[in-house]
């Protein structure tokens, strides 16, 4: 209708009394924000034409979205949470900060306090009949020295795409480790190879996929938090190549610098001296950390998170 | 930073990818809809400098809002319902349509299927020792003819400003009943004086308010919906003169033409008329219907509503 209803005085009125601009108590920067947000919806419903039904429809969505807890798995697959890595990205690169592994998206399966292990552990509860992988790297700064005492925090599906704990069909903490880095500042863990992960088909997040016309996939990937005393925390996945999804992740986590090729190992020697008993995938990924400038930078951002 | 980091392609083809808008599937409004969406949210994530944490915390209470079921009351407090009524107005007033009684919010707290009854009934079940209210008036056209067949559907507080159903204190059905018009057009039920309502002070609307340094208080009010074959359905609600959030409701119900006083009643004769045992409030209040113009006009829009 009227384009510009937005703009009548009674309507400009009402955004500021809702967003307590004219109240003395409150916190301005989130009045502010609160304000913005306000005038972007009644500008959406006039421009579009929003109907009663829609706006309660969506209202209700809101409903079915917090009650199964699927507001972070949205928020990563309309690619919200990719755009903060790129506007990190875009901010560090405006400060000419160096740049070591490139971060991508957390997502919302992450448990805190995995078992920590000092160099190797098995990840697998080997309940899973998924193919042996040998995953192993080594941490190293800007300049190329190993990094002792780095936490690489690993996490990933098993061969269904089911994370533990969300999970509850696995023992706890299955595919979730710790390992601390030595002198050499290297990591290796015995796995399985994971699946790729979909979004709960019956869930709201796939529901409004739908409505999008597209697919809530993403390509088997395993999560990182790599930190280290004196370096920047990075939150980061892999992708394993020849993954069909590897280039079309509903959560946009695939970037250049972030993909590993998964290679057979057939060498009995490399077999034995794993301790294995026989061929397996081996994947090898190396992280590259930044020196960090203040204490905060250690440290993943608060989150809400399991077990944290 | 960045004032326009949004401009740059990198981002502007991740919303439209996030959109569905490179997908052949899927539904054209609501992918157009999103991408509004999710381009309101980036610019102000960059406008507002919002950091990962700040962002985070919005998921998560996302996360409480809908898993309280309080989306609809917060659409209430920010004035988003108010604002859709601003609208409707506007925009009968552009197609000159003729106006009745004022339409003003339904709120989330309707039940469906009341009790009917024919001309009057009693709506509380005495176990609340508040005051007893007469509440009574006559439904008419636009031409002031009354307007016979009109369901009047009348939902209400008890003292304590909480409401059946979602209260599971009250009885079934408590302060809720239709009242169907002779062809005189009038109605009359036999209440209690309702009480204000106050957000759930530990809920997340509340919360959300403290931050905005506002309150979460409705002045004493009665719902209705009205409506009649051949005319169009009316949502509305009165306020009671006299109470202090009259004029400072935090839904913006309260609207000049519905605002009604409280009359004490002493006189023995209308108390033996009415079948009461002495001194009571009456609320006389009018309603004025319009003709319809469709069949779909008839009817409450479609919303998700309790045992509807």
């Amino acid at each position: 209708m009227t384009k510009n209803f937005i703009n009548q005085p009674e309507v400009q009125a009402l955004l500021r009394e809702s967003a307590g601009l004219n109240s003395a108590e409150g916190d301005e920067r989130f009045k502010n924000i609160i304000h913005r947000m306000l005038e972007n919806i009644c500008a959406l419903i006039d421009d579009f034409n929003v109907t009663e039904e829609e706006f309660w429809h969506a209202v209700n969505y809101l409903h079915e979205l917090g009650g199964s807890k699927e507001a972070a798995l949205l928020a990563a697959g309309l690619g919200i949470e990719h755009y903060l890595d790129l506007r990190q990205d875009a901010l560090d690169a405006a400060a000419e900060i160096e740049t070591g592994t490139p971060r991508t998206i957390e997502g919302p399966l992450y448990v805190a306090n995995a078992p920590l292990s000092q160099g190797h552990d098995r990840m697998d509860d080997g309940k899973d009949q998924g193919k042996t992988m040998w995953l192993f790297g080594t941490v190293r700064d800007t300049k190329g020295n190993p990094v002792a005492n780095a936490v690489v925090d690993i996490w990933h599906a098993n061969t269904l795409g089911n994370y533990s704990f969300f999970d509850q069909s696995q023992s706890e903490y299955n595919l979730r480790r710790r390992i601390k880095t030595g002198s050499d500042g290297r990591y290796s863990v015995q796995s399985i190879v994971p699946s790729g992960y979909g979004c709960p088909p019956n869930g709201p997040t796939q529901h409004l996929l739908n409505g999008l016309g597209r697919h809530g996939n993403r390509p088997a990937h395993i999560h990182f938090f790599v930190s280290a005393p004196g370096h920047k925390h990075l939150t980061s996945q892999i992708n394993l190549s020849g993954d069909k999804y590897l280039w079309d992740d509903f959560a946009f986590a695939t970037r250049d610098g972030l993909i590993a090729d998964p290679v057979e190992v057939n060498d009995t020697q490399i077999i034995k001296t794993r301790g294995l008993n026989g061929p397996h995938t081996e994947v090898n990924f190396d992280f590259t950390l930044c020196v960090s400038h203040s204490p905060e930078e250690e440290s993943r951002i608060t989150r809400l998170r399991a077990k944290e």
